[in-house]
């Protein structure tokens, strides 16, 4: 038996990134989930009510890759107070044909950053318009830098709108983007003003009440909304939901308990329908955007199938690397 | 912030052993489990039906414990062809008060086997007669002997008896079971046998028809049944339930899914009453075994609590003793 590998975030760090590499991945695990033989449990949740925290657990087993992912997220929002960040976590990587453990990353939360915005670029990728001259978050955290990032490099936006209510947040957001796109980063009055701008919008909030208002939106408009992956968050406006050509789950049945479907079925709207998914617009199974003019949403509340594909990628790239400590079974 | 402790089977060996101290431990955790404030989600269970596998994962958050385990169980039961072991997997443990990984327990299955082993001992404690002079055992695997190994230590019985269809598995676990318990070992002719012979019977088996049938029960018999972990599985004959003075569960809304509670109402009996938890009948709020003579059965599918608990003690001894790799974070 071979030994198992265990790598921390700086050796992590060192070989994924957010490149094209990963964002074809994670394309290919969405893919993949639209087909036969997937295994994707409802993600596992146990609250800490004492600790004003949270802990998550997904998996999936995804046909031809040999291994899974058993990715564990805790959010503890007041570590802030205690001078630690509050996303943390680690992948634990087994084999699909023995259920022994390969390797153990101990990421802080890393690769589910890095997936997350390869998953925005692989909608961008196929819900966007083909030309996108100015982009926009809503939110100024590590994901909204990520998200636009990951998605200049599938659309090369010449200019790039930020808003969020902690100005600090938004000059540190704003100076890394325009460093990593080479874009000219601007920082908006309002989210009212990164929509009407924008081409391509990413909402990155962990709000509990709309940020992006059905008001705002217009023609040839795409919305990635990724903030919602929790029953009781909720960013979009329902009525923009209802009004939109198409609006796309990530899956169906998280987006139903966990992200925007939740919500907008709530307010009456969409409680007949059954959403398309990405992996069915990446394969052609449902259809994407029509029209350089219609407006669409993509819904993200993070699946397992993502962080079994960037384990097995993660795992590949060390393999060959010869990186990494092992550890005696 | 602390590095990451890492320690792999062989180190938790050293350490960790069926005894007094973890029976205890496991007791109180089941004390917990009746108690206010405890969070333990469903099972995650995923299916590999390509590989005849499976993986679970269980995890607790009870008030008190600094820290939660999440435990991942895979079994992959072709791996015996492949010269590897069924069982595997591993422990995080992570700190209920920040979220942050504190320690990856590389057991291979070790402290599940151990935590099982002492959840048997608890109930034979609170549920067997007072009086065991012989206790039995369906079964031959690892579990097997524990369970008579863990239940020696409060029912110190002078005559065990045992029984599975496999002949050289039985003629190993006697052996092992004598050398650990000084206990007069006999490999039985039937399953009837054990049971008629003893007042203490665990059945540990993965069986999906009874192996314990209703007419060998008889007054003074105790029956802790711990195969039983996944729809579908089955070892006690429903009648048995229906009959018994007492049924208990681990936790009730585990049993009727994954144990015998499941098939007993599946077979028309139970289905009007909640039986009592282990718990309960620890802390006194429900009541235990009435009369020397009584026929009881007590229903272990493996809680989550167990392995917080479990993981709470190895981390308390790992630190006394300095023991472990130490790993950046």
């Amino acid at each position: 038996m071979d030994d198992i590998l265990i790598l921390n975030e700086a050796e992590l760090r060192e070989r994924v990134r957010v490149d094209l590499a990963i964002i074809d991945v994670i394309e290919n695990a969405f893919a993949a989930l639209a087909g036969e033989g997937v295994a994707m449990p409802p993600v596992l949740s146990m609250d800490f009510a004492d600790a004003n925290g949270e802990v998550d657990v997904k998996t999936a087993h995804i046909p031809g890759f040999d291994s899974f992912a058993i990715k564990v997220s805790p959010g503890f929002f007041d570590n802030p107070k205690l001078g630690l960040p509050s996303l943390n976590g680690l992948m634990i990587v087994l084999s699909a044909k023995t259920g022994l453990v390969e390797a153990v990353l101990l990421d802080n939360g890393y690769l589910t950053n890095v997936r997350t915005a390869a998953a925005g670029a692989v909608v961008a990728r196929h819900l966007a318009p083909a030309n996108v001259e100015a982009a926009g978050v809503i939110g100024a955290g590590v994901q909204a830098r990520l998200q636009l990032q990951a998605a200049h490099l599938v659309r090369p936006f010449a200019t790039a709108y930020l808003w969020s209510p902690d100005s600090a947040l938004n000059q540190e957001a704003a100076a890394r983007l325009s460093e990593a796109t080479g874009a000219d980063v601007r920082i908006a009055e309002s989210a009212e003003t990164v929509v009407r701008e924008s081409q391509l919008v990413v909402t990155t909030t962990p709000a509990r009440e709309p940020v992006l208002m059905a008001d705002w939106v217009h023609p040839g408009l795409h919305v990635t909304c990724m903030g919602s992956d929790q029953h009781g968050k909720n960013e979009i406006d329902p009525v923009a939901l209802d009004v939109a050509d198409l609006y796309v789950c990530d899956r169906v049945s998280q987006c139903e308990v966990l992200g925007e479907l939740r919500s907008a079925r709530l307010a009456g709207y969409l409680t007949d329908t059954t959403p398309p998914e990405l992996g069915q617009v990446i394969t052609g199974a449902a259809k994407g955007r029509a029209t350089e003019t219609d407006f669409t949403i993509c819904d993200l509340t993070g699946t397992g199938a993502q962080d079994t594909a960037v384990a097995n990628f993660v795992l590949s790239q060390i393999r060959a690397s010869g990186a990494g400590t092992r550890f005696k079974r």
